[in-house]
């Protein structure tokens, strides 16, 4: 898309320091990084979301993913690392082109501690498993 | 492996709110969510990390992340949804048996609203990115 910041970076008409790149996937830093190291998977093909890519382009993408994070991790002489992946601007996705972020963390790094989980009432996770189930379905 | 709790509910010796399984994945309620429909994805093949799991294992996976994200996000009408795989403890991994967590997300509820980034300081980006290109040739 002509408008879109990933595509032109992975047409190189904007600069970013690569990672990886081959036919299909294009990896770089983040230029607002949480952690040294903080690194994006794209596809080069566009599509917004996960689930809007096609096989052909998400393949290559998934396969790469797990390779890149060690990498990652290694580099950074992390102790381990997140990957996360953002979709639609109420899940906090800034630019609309499909993207993974890696970023690399060490113990007691204090990123990512709040963690505001709840307990189910009686009864609730089983209706929310069959609403689920049936999308799955469809 | 016999102490993991995910094998069990894998295998079906601990119960939990199933929302899809198949012979490779199986797919179901986080039981301290962060919010209604918190869906975790598991390999029913034992392995802690990503970068651990063998390609038989994280093909079928990967595969079946987009279709249930998707349902996920349509089951609980959300305006989106974070997918996030936590790996070693440093990064908050608590199960060390590889899962992916599908966040279900609606516009301004206040979930992960931190995101502590910051810029490279001057020449630092390129020698980060040379690090990990240096891992990926390895």
């Amino acid at each position: 898309m002509s408008d879109c910041i990933f595509c032109k970076i992975a047409a190189g008409q904007i600069g970013s320091f690569k990672v990886y790149e081959d036919d299909h996937v294009l990896a770089f830093l983040d230029i607002g990084p949480i952690r040294d190291g903080h690194t994006l998977l794209i596809p080069k093909h566009h599509c917004s979301r996960l689930e809007d890519c096609p096989p052909q382009a998400l393949e290559p993408l998934m396969a790469r993913l797990a390779q890149l994070a060690g990498a990652v991790q290694q580099a950074m002489e992390a102790d381990g690392y997140n990957i996360l992946c953002n979709s639609g601007r109420a899940a906090g996705q800034i630019v609309e082109h499909l993207h993974f972020h890696i970023i690399p963390r060490k113990t007691g790094d204090g990123v990512f501690k709040h963690w505001p989980s709840f307990q189910y009432p009686e009864g609730r996770a089983l209706q929310v498993a069959e609403k689920i189930r049936q999308k799955l379905k469809k």
